[in-house]
């Protein structure tokens, strides 16, 4: 009738999902998971809201400029709200708020959704969950260390080897220390230097060279300008990214204050590791972050095994998580000083990969499937699953209005492991048949021989109402 | 330096807040048994996105009136994106994008935050987290039924005792049928009539009343237009609110084909709570549940204990959850008929009720600090610290850069009920030095006779490191 009146759209907005039971389950076990050890290591759980006035967020987001600044925003009553788009700028509005009340260090962890108005694309989403633990209000840094320590026992306890992993660290100090030396002082120069360094992954170390020089043609054609840097200051740079260890780093020659600020640091950090009988680390230069808030150390954890799209050709996956340390960030709210460090995990992602391993058994929930024959036999249907239910096991009385054929073809669709049959002789002789899908459908794929016949007869089986539970427990 | 320039506001943004550890771990409690009672009642896990097409969530929300209408929207290359405002929306239009590939009924359960954009008030969020669980496409009122009893378990496992709630049943049809009766068939009359209704829990029978004929002035003043409905028909319904059960509604005499109809569902889902032997409900003909969606039998689960404000005063505390039939929502979507019925609890709201009950023992998960006396014994707090989380024993050693005093008032804020204490003699020893905060604390209010002295000894003791797993978990 009213065909012609245009339908509301059954497809959701670019960048948003929906998430299925197997998944779902996976990540309920990862996070308990991530709960036990924030636990173990003395975390204190907290929940910031979804939404904070968009002043309080700030502007740290690379790509500053897209005109949406990657948040979503509404105007209420004349002040602007954002969504948040990490709960690290939540913390530190919570810190400021609550300053005077907080143990220092204050040792939170949050898991929660964040959200990001990026342009959507293949396997570019706008919302994501998040997993977030930091130290606020200490400048030890054994906090940094213990950080890297934490996200490796998360890892290893999410299912993967120690050699599936490693954490990166490095240093904001040496690559601002680093620019300082080579007398690149123009904010602008700056900032275009480090978004080329970020680029590496993406660009390989030629294209980090152009863009710090006069600029890069992609392969679209579109032209990014350059840093305009000298030879002799790309050439040092080039250097610093390609130093594998605090060795190479020493090497390169730099003196800057800033710059062995940072590698006395990570020797610190280093010799913490070693307290922890930590090793699963390497240093890194080339490990930038994309959030500004950074001031110190920094961290990446990234997989060493392949990782493929849904069409099964390998991908650069990039980092499973990561943080730093942003000791200027509870000062944008209060003349205090308050120094902290954190590190974040991508929970999706940390599960698509770890899906790839094929390590996680799924434990199939579907219910038992109790037959409507007949509306007369309710009564016994029903005691059936108060039974099974009291002994808590997942079941149901098929609650459409169809007929066996299609009650069949339902518990299929649901993986039903059994199905019970009860139509007249088994209710009037309190009776249960009771049928397994899982051998029946295999038997019914071919019966060949008597053994096959003998399945096909195990498929099946009728017996007395109070051997329900032993049967089924089988 | 900088204090002139304005720093952001700390506060929260106006129906927003911070949750902290201990209603976390509560509310983890409350969403374990949800998911308990779900999969063992067959249910399937999914989640929808918090985003969709402002157009697919469709306008269902009470207080149609405001500007605002209610949602978070947001402008994206020209289609207008909205917030969930419930769960149920979404998964209408997630079986409509699915239809032919889900089990029908699909049974799915979800847990999630919604968000309305209502006028910020005290005890007024504009974000909370709700748990559904809807069957799709059946018209089979067993499942109307099941919905009440699933509610009911949870409620209990959770902690609530059977007489410290109930749940309220009425049927849509009986008001549409009952307005069809009494000739009130214009559409803005029909819905002041309901919203009238709606209101009887604030503004009682009498104000009730004056909705329904010429309108009502509340105590500030303000004027509500009436629906202007003649003496006959106000009475008739407000004989039909008065209603007690289904005898009473019979005599009111309503021969609607519509009311009729409202009636017998309501008899056969009371059959159907027989077979669950479950009684734990009432008829009750004031339940109108504000979506605008229901088409049928509506439920409400409500608390019959007294709740309390922050500020000790009893509060109208509404219901904690409910839902109902809607058989139209799929239809918005697809041209295919897809009955439907679900339920929602507020977790928020639930837990801000249980709380009051006091049945939570709320588990302190505080760590033990090993403090940090001196750099140099680095080495063997590790030792320490090491061998506790191996054996998943919550433990930390001392972050921050402050003195010991420091560190004892930081255990004490944390509430941590040990904190481990080695200078020189404890490590050239290898000894331990465990102190007890809670019987110390309780000593040292006052130590009065030589019982008190003694126990003051147990509040701190020396022991070698090999008892140390010994000791703690005394």
């Amino acid at each position: 009738m009213n065909k012609k009146i245009s339908k509301p759209p059954v497809d959701l907005p670019g960048g948003f999902i929906d998430r299925k039971e197997k998944e779902l389950v996976i990540r309920d076990f990862l996070i308990k998971q991530i709960k036990e050890v924030m636990t173990k290591y003395g975390f204190e759980f907290l929940e910031t809201p979804s939404f904070e006035y968009t002043e309080s967020l700030g502007k740290f987001l690379p790509d500053k400029d897209r005109p949406s600044e990657g948040v979503f925003s509404f105007e209420d009553s004349k002040k602007w709200l954002s969504l948040r788009y990490d709960l690290t700028a939540p913390l530190a509005r919570f810190t400021a708020k609550n300053f005077d009340n907080l143990p220092r260090p204050f040792k939170r962890y949050q898991l929660g959704t964040v959200w990001r108005n990026e342009k959507p694309g293949p396997g570019r989403f706008r919302e994501f969950l998040q997993f977030d633990a930091d130290y606020v209000g200490t400048s030890n840094l054994l906090a940094d260390s213990e950080l890297c320590v934490l996200i490796s026992e998360i890892l290893e306890k999410c299912g993967l080897a120690n050699n599936e992993f490693n954490i990166k660290i490095s240093n904001r100090k040496l690559s601002k220390g680093l620019l300082e030396e080579l007398n690149i002082t123009d904010q602008n120069q700056q900032s275009i230097s480090l978004r080329a360094i970020d680029k590496l992954d993406r660009v390989g170390i030629e294209g980090v060279r152009l863009l710090l020089g006069k600029g890069r043609k992609d392969k679209s054609g579109d032209f990014t300008d350059g840093a305009q840097l000298e030879e002799n200051q790309i050439k040092k740079i080039i250097e610093f990214l390609n130093s594998k260890d605090l060795n190479q780093l020493e090497q390169i020659g730099c003196k800057n204050k800033l710059f062995e600020e940072g590698i006395n640091e990570l020797k610190q950090i280093i010799k913490n590791f070693d307290f922890f009988k930590f090793n699963n680390f390497k240093i890194d230069p080339t490990v930038v972050r994309g959030l500004e808030y950074y001031t110190g150390p920094i961290f990446e954890a990234e997989l060493t095994f392949k990782v493929k799209n849904e069409k099964g050709a390998e991908i650069e996956f990039g980092s499973i998580g990561g943080g730093g340390r942003y000791d200027d960030l509870v000062k944008r709210f209060k003349n205090q000083e308050c120094p902290a460090t954190g590190i974040s995990i991508g929970l999706d992602r940390l599960l698509y990969a770890l899906n790839q391993k094929n390590i996680f058994n799924f434990n199939q929930k579907s219910p038992v499937l109790i037959c409507v024959l007949d509306e007369k036999y309710m009564d016994y249907y029903f005691k059936i699953l108060n039974l099974l239910r009291l002994n808590n096991i997942n079941s149901e009385i098929y609650s459409g209005s169809s007929n066996f054929k299609a009650q069949l073809k339902y518990a299929d669709k649901r993986n039903c492991k059994y199905v019970i049959i009860c139509g007249e002789d088994e209710v009037s002789k309190e009776l249960i048949t009771l049928k397994n899908l899982v051998i029946g459908s295999k038997v019914s794929e071919d019966i060949k021989s008597r053994e096959d016949w003998t399945q096909s007869k195990d498929a099946q089986k009728t017996f007395a109402f109070s051997n329900l539970l032993k049967e089924i427990s089988k």
